[in-house]
């Protein structure tokens, strides 16, 4: 193991999240906060020290050698640091008391997650609110870079797929090097966070609200700065605005980078997206037939809290403009359903991902054309391309363990005294990065109420999911770790 | 397609059939039941006259030249059939008014689901709730030639383990024929149904209830002549004597010819077996646990309450002598969990089966082996023996489409305005032949309320389930009725 590399990048890692604390320091220091300014120097201080110390340590050492290995694990440690750096303000400024509750806020921004402690949100200081929002922003640009460029790398469940949508020798890495890929994938990271921002000033919004409200969407995470999330604004253009966005967000940011270059071939005929935008507009349709009549009595309000809640639960963002467990139940089992897709692989969203829903759905209608011929050759093809059997293979793969760890999560929650409803749903909220979820962790409550183990296991399921499962799980195969 | 071949084999079932329904009528005469008697008598003439006509128009058909086409259409169609002759006596003696009523009871019962639409079991007159548990035990019979005789050959969803687990010439197919295979398998089955009938006797039940609640054990059913099901005998001997049969009947019966024919070495080394039995332990430990000093007082009550519900959930057979949605969530949830599984492949339980679960867990186990050494072999071993690939590839085929099945049914029940945990569990215990499930559809309540476009998904979800999903998908795809 590369120990040495790894905690040079750890540190390294440290020193930007101290940079973005700065940023919050000055918020703090803009709104006269001294509790939270205090909170953000010292946690400065610290991560400084730690990263200088290290960079400077390990001065010498260079990334030669590095290993697949050095990956699953560098990849782990970075997303449990960042944390563990980025609670510091939380808890030293005394915004988030208890420190469970502030590593798990934590942990749930950067996995873009978006579940929360906070009973009284808009209590806390301006600028604490504006680093909870802000690593959802660090945690998506993490999570775009890792799936576009690392994961495939490292072979993780059918991530390759991202590769076999983009074959050919200079379109297959979009550009050689993983500091090349992430510079484009950020401009266009950036981009969205621009526009959405003025967009949604131009709506009314001051540039804080903007800001943060920007932050939980591109990143798909869901934290807002008001107790009642988006529905605070309670404006249809900013609803629209964040739906978009959602949507947007919700997409492989490669597909943005090739309608920006001007391939838009790849974009008609890719199978992911197709099905991704399919799946939105129908169970849109689906909700906002249930709503209509029943809780709007307009067509068009019925189609935005649809449209706006359809988007949130697809893409993993969580925002919520309605209190939809109020809701006739069908338009429930929509939502419920969508928490098992998720986002497009190689963009911020979570969950099983809808290219690997619809490989593993067309591997199942395969299975029964081999039935009818036991003898034929039955491919599976992705935006017209072959899909290699070892890609479905680990797909099917992926899918086993994702709802196994789900289902060993809702045990672990129920253990706590939740009810089927609460308990499953909290595992499907967490393990595929979306936030809120039905019963006691609907759109209305949070997560204040779990005991501190439940928390801890929590926050695991988050990371675990949003790294993709297995970049964990393998470290725990006696395997990894013989010479 | 064998068309006359398919019409005279469910010409001869309606006659086997009908030759039970004599049965029952005796049991209606003897029990001086009028309007049943009336019933049976018309169900036997429609159904005789039916099987003669086409037996005997049909009388020089040969089943040579049929193909694993014919297999499909011939298995769903007598499903089908065995369930609309079966209904007839339910409708015609106006025990059961509605027909879509009758005919979701009767799927009900050969699917060995156990949903039950009665509201009042106990106000049916005998000979009527008689032909209700036979069902049971037909369809179970059924099930065990279909899985360990049939599906094999036809390929389904990796049924093909069945054989993987006994390679060689002579254990392989037990016995080179089919009705030589079924023959002895319906020796063990006859043998359990003497053997418990004669031990809940011995516990003082009088035999119309030891026989009716033997069809229910021995075939995973779960339909009882009692509106408290098991719960109304209120005996330890009797919870134990059922308890241990239904876990018997969640066995492969092919691993119980061996153990009569004294093979024990590949009983021991069986993977499916020792997964099934460590599932019931540890389910059996953990909810007995929880529920002791908090439900019961007494560690031997909550053993047995445990392991009857645990052995119930994990047979599929659907039976309770516990209110178990007042139990505390972490008891509810592990039943919950054991909804998933089901019982052993080739046994007469339902659900997913414990060898595809066992089988998926260690290719996820091995995708994280191939993430450490991407270029080395690694195989899925089941009872010694390597498993081939395209029948791990099937498996998974399976597993995703169960889920997917399961969803689809979900969100149709949905519509009719059930809870997501009503829902949810409706589509597991259809889909899985369980027959209770949590909210709307418990212990202690029934299926009949759903509207009728619901109990006709249902039933369909029962016989899809029961027949291995595939077996009727297939004849949906174009593929299949192609030339």
């Amino acid at each position: 193991m590369h120990y040495k590399l790894i905690i040079k990048t750890i540190a390294a890692l440290q020193l930007v999240i101290a940079f973005f604390h700065l940023i919050c320091a000055g918020v703090a220091f803009h709104y006269d906060e001294t509790e939270a300014l205090r909170g953000f120097i010292f946690s400065i201080s610290l991560l400084v020290g730690f990263g200088v110390f290290f960079l400077i340590l390990y001065r010498n050492t260079k990334p030669e050698g590095v290993s697949t290995k050095d990956g699953f694990v560098l990849v782990t440690l970075s997303w449990l640091a960042a944390s563990l750096g980025g609670s510091l303000p939380f808890y030293i400024s005394g915004a988030i008391p208890s420190y469970t509750d502030a590593f798990f806020e934590t942990i749930s921004g950067f996995s873009t997650t978006g579940a929360s402690i906070l009973t009284n949100i808009e209590a806390l200081p301006m600028s604490i609110l504006f680093w909870r929002s802000l690593s959802h922003w660090l945690g998506g640009m993490g999570i775009v870079v890792l799936a576009v460029a690392i994961l495939p790398l490292l072979g993780i469940g059918g991530m390759q797929l991202i590769k076999a949508e983009a074959p050919g020798p200079s379109v297959d890495k979009i550009t050689p090097r993983i500091t090349e890929t992430a510079k484009y994938l950020w401009y266009i990271y950036v981009l969205f966070t621009v526009l959405q921002t003025a967009l949604l000033m131009l709506g009314g919004m001051n540039l804080f609200d903007a800001l943060t409200h920007t932050f939980g969407t591109v990143a798909t995470g869901g934290f807002s700065t008001k107790n009642t999330s988006v529905a605070h604004f309670d404006s249809a253009y900013i609803d629209c605005v964040v739906t978009i966005f959602m949507v947007l967000a919700g997409v492989n940011f490669v597909l943005h980078f090739k309608l920006l270059t001007g391939r838009l071939k790849s974009i008609v005929i890719n199978s992911e997206l197709k099905a991704y935008l399919a799946i939105i507009f129908l169970a849109t349709l689906f909700v906002a037939y249930t709503l209509h009549g029943n809780v709007y009595t307009n067509a068009a309000d019925s189609f935005r809290y649809a449209a706006f809640q359809v988007a949130s639960f697809t893409t993993t963002t969580g925002y919520a403009t309605a209190d939809y467990e109020q809701w006739p139940y069908f338009a429930q089992i929509i939502l419920f359903m969508l928490m098992f897709v998720g986002g497009c692989a190689g963009s911020t969203g979570g969950g099983i991902k809808v290219i690997r829903i619809v490989t593993l759905l067309k591997q199942g209608i395969n299975e029964m054309k081999y039935l009818v011929h036991p003898r034929g050759i039955f491919v599976i093809k992705l935006s017209g391309h072959t899909v290699k059997k070892d890609i479905v293979y680990a797909v099917s793969g992926f899918f086993f363990l994702y709802i196994f760890l789900v289902l060993t999560v809702t045990m672990i929650v129920a253990t706590s005294g939740s009810d089927i409803s609460t308990s499953f749903t909290t595992a499907l909220a967490t393990v595929g990065n979306i936030g809120p979820g039905f019963g006691m962790v609907g759109p209305t409550e949070n997560y204040a109420f779990f005991p501190a183990y439940v928390k801890w296991v929590l926050s695991a399921a988050m990371i675990i999911g949003r790294l993709e499962i297995y970049t964990i799980l393998v470290l725990f195969t006696p395997m990894f770790w013989k010479k």
